[in-house]
């Protein structure tokens, strides 16, 4: 095992509608092949114009969008709404959100952030000849447990599950379960560069084992299905 | 924003019950102040002896510990059992696991994984004279999402939450809510690096901002009880 390095990766500026990401991250200058590059939701939403306009004097004026954004509202308690998203994901109000986007608009989940993350993997490479994984993060809370954490909405590159059943343990006994969810690390890892309110948007973790790059996404992988879920 | 490193500690060697985690610990050389160390819950209930015996023949022979380690069973599926433990963690059979014991042993939780928190800190600052924080890690599962991730399970240096309420964002705006659970970010993080499989079961996140380091613990501020969970 070798040491991670994070980075926070800054000079990204305010990114508009119509942006081209991979672009943006490229002429910084500073992601090398095999990185893995974590790239937060807010600006993937801003580049692909997913803000709607909102009454800026109205605090609860997204609650309508909540529900659109929804397919089935698993708990109410005053403002909050915890519903299961159109892609699968359950949070809190549709990860719509009001911060870090200008008065007056709120800006909605990717429509497919593994399609976002594939966009800006293949442009990185395309443009830059770079070959990295991509993640699309965003922060949710837990049921059981305080405080929210980042976890991974959208992949490219990267296995989002390390499956170690069946390997041998350090003592040679085969492991039970141990599916590790390599992409919800690594966005949480990333978090801790970021900075809600130093703003950046994207981090890099360097020195990863090149056995965590593959296939796969977080829809496919991480999302689990209703029927799967015993809270639901 | 500075970059972080997240550092594996070997040479830890096989943990035993009586076992001075500190002395371990420190002995490697690595460890510096201002560091985050993340020591896993496997060798803390090691060295503290929350070994148990049980029938190696049978796989099932643990499931009574779960019960008994446990105060609410929410969830039965098959084999699995998802309960609040006398801790408070809600997580599948009570946290008690086999791998990486010695077949015929299971691991119990740790009694008050804070406090090994605090006896590691104040065992480094004591003998080596380095200040340092530090977080019981342990790997659980979540609702929703596949793949399990490494969480706190105690802390002691640190403070488990930032608290971001009323900090201008990016763009000058107030921000609403975001309470970042920083402890388990960084044991995620660290989980990057100690890889099940290789054994290693102490990481240092270094570079840290200092801002990161307070009062509080995993009990207090991390712990959702029953009464604020919106799904027990």
């Amino acid at each position: 095992m070798t040491r991670l390095e994070i980075i926070p990766v800054e000079g990204i500026g305010e990114v508009v509608p119509g942006d081209d990401l991979a672009a943006l991250i490229g002429d910084t200058g500073v992601v090398e092949s095999g990185d893995v590059i974590i790239v937060t939701q807010k600006i993937v939403s801003k580049a692909e114009n997913m803000l709607v306009a909102v009454d800026p004097d109205d605090p609860l004026s997204h609650k309508p969008l909540v529900e659109r954004e929804s397919v089935r509202i698993l708990r109410r308690r005053g403002e909050l709404i915890i519903s299961e998203t159109k892609h699968g994901f359950v949070c809190a109000n549709a990860g719509i959100d009001l911060s870090n986007v200008q008065r007056g608009q709120a800006a909605l989940l990717p429509e497919d952030s593994d399609r976002s993350a594939r966009r800006i993997r293949d442009g990185l490479r395309g443009r830059y000849d770079i070959d990295v994984a991509v993640i699309i993060s965003d922060t949710f809370g837990r049921p059981w447990r305080r405080g929210l954490t980042d976890v991974a909405i959208g992949s490219a590159g990267i296995l989002p599950i390390l499956d170690l059943r069946g390997t041998p343990d350090a003592l040679g006994r085969e492991m039970h379960v141990t599916e590790v969810a390599l992409v919800d690390e690594l966005a949480a890892a990333a978090e801790l560069v970021m900075g809600k309110v130093a703003g950046v948007p994207v981090a890099i973790v360097r020195g990863g084992d090149p056995a965590w790059f593959g296939p796969g996404n977080v829809h496919d992988d991480i999302v689990r299905s209703p029927a799967e879920d015993l809270f639901r």
